[in-house]
């Protein structure tokens, strides 16, 4: 309990960051004042999103810095990209358990990479002391009326999904286990991408989407309860990697792609029909998308295997809170 | 680690503070989205701050729930308020070593209410597993040209605080010595006032602002950095409470008003002969203003005793990391 929120080691850090940080035209005023002042554009929304990682929580103890600063900004940038939004700034709340300016270094080459890919710039923040901790918040822009929500999914909609599913959970189980290891898996653990390209490319062609951050049937869950519909999955059709599987078959693969978190993945809902524009949109925006089931009018996400059997995976998503 | 991000008792936290929460007319869409979206007035500028409070860093382990969430909004508000700009929503995320309803009903009364003075609406965040840790974005907004920043202090400016000085390190300084206890020092520093309504009314006459959250000398200091200028103060002029004055004395007393943190004042310049316009403004937004010194030439911030001895503090400021 210092009784102050900053020191002499901290403003280190902060100009260490502040030193990296590219601009744009659109940041008056950046890192260095009581609070960063902005322009949006005229006739767009504000979109704001907010996520924080806590280390050993939402990512392993040993997890590399730039891994973690990755992460912790596309998470973010993927719940924008869940709504359709261009991606403009962020600000950054970092918890250390000391200064380390090694540890910082690595952070920003990770968090920085992927803030340039989507030309974000980090306009503010603060470095305090505490368990690592990365608490980051997006903005963005959507025109009115264009962005994409989780209660607008119709029965009748075709549902789909981007990439492939199970990767990250499969890294994890791997983790945990202790047995095996793959880079490829792991890397999707690490260095989630988010689909922004995508997200803004479905914009007035999708009805609803989520981000999978939960697990596929959870995730698809909140759309369904928001939009007041169910959902009717293909097992078969849940799109898979090659490294996945190369590590994991049947009922455990299935498990993984079902309902294993951390994948960051678009699942969006579409008009039948659609297939085309859908298919035409997805390779504008270079992200691979598989058609997985349909909404159907109802309530919750069943899921039925190659038999036409309802099928549940051993365990639905895991608990923070016990 | 989970390897998921949500969960079911988080869920069920996050739609109890969704119940709770007010809504404005700009929020287009607020908690229960991948993102909020939102509606920034036309030809005013964003204005974005982000604070985390950390459990035992930023408040005593024994600090009441009420007081927790109050304070987390505060400092955020006490950023908007050292640039003059005005508030108007907020995101929350909240770590939590286990779900606790009643802790969190308790966050939500003490961070509520002062949302409700400021009418800030919390528009989105997450909870998730960790140690106690708050993160709060705010957002607010200001007329290009009209904000108030560290970098416009000039020589010849008289030097400004508001309310008094060195009650909330006053209270610490009895909690870490756990030899006494006073309220009205325990309650500036659980729930300090972000000084909003006297940040807007010096717009447009006050030259540079800043809050003061690491104590008088330090924060004043980065002013003076920014500025490029420096800074003498009266000892005998900086504001103390009765409150301090009762429990303290002499250079202990000195010591804290100069050098103590987490007072949140306004430190604020103001040209030389506009002390009526600033007496005016501050009755206005109901909060006291005492002048405690002027801006010169040269760097740094020098303070000047009764006798017009250079003065020091046995102390400036704490550090975090160490």
């Amino acid at each position: 309990m210092t009784g102050t929120h900053h020191d002499v080691a901290e403003f280190a850090l902060i100009d260490r960051i502040r030193a990296r940080v590219a601009n744009r035209g659109d940041v008056i005023l950046g890192i260095g004042d009581d609070a960063a002042l902005l322009q949006v554009p005229a006739g767009k929304h504000l979109v704001v999103a907010t996520d924080t990682l806590n280390a050993g929580v939402h990512f392993p103890h040993d997890t590399a810095p730039a891994d973690i600063g990755w992460k912790s900004l596309a998470v973010n940038l993927s719940d924008l990209a869940a709504m359709a939004a261009e991606p403009a700034w962020c600000t950054l709340s970092l918890s250390l358990p000391e200064s380390d300016t090694g540890w910082l270094d690595g952070f920003l080459d990770g968090f920085l990479a992927l803030a340039a890919q989507h030309r974000v710039a980090l306009v503010g923040g603060d470095t305090t002391r505490g368990p690592l901790s990365v608490c980051v918040t997006v903005h963005g822009f959507v025109e009115p009326g264009r962005a994409l929500l989780r209660t607008t999914a119709r029965a009748g909609d075709d549902v789909w999904v981007s990439g492939t599913l199970g990767d990250a959970a499969a890294a994890l189980d791997h983790w945990r286990l202790g047995t095996a290891h793959d880079e490829v898996l792991r890397a999707r653990l690490d260095r989630p991408t988010p689909r922004v390209a995508l997200g803004l490319a479905l914009a007035g062609t999708a009805h609803a989407c989520i981000d999978i951050s939960d697990g596929l049937m959870a995730d698809l869950g909140h759309v369904c309860r928001a939009s007041g519909v169910a959902a009717e999955l293909d097992l078969e059709a849940l799109p898979a990697s090659e490294a996945l599987r190369a590590a994991y078959e049947g009922e455990q693969r299935h498990a993984l792609q079902a309902a294993g978190g951390d994948d960051y993945e678009l699942c969006f809902t579409a008009p039948a029909g659609s297939l085309d524009d859908i298919a035409r949109l997805a390779a504008q925006a270079g992200t691979a998308v598989t058609w997985i089931g349909r909404i159907v009018a109802g309530e919750g996400v069943q899921v039925f295997d190659a038999d036409g059997q309802a099928w549940l995976p051993s365990k639905v998503g895991y608990e923070h809170f016990g």
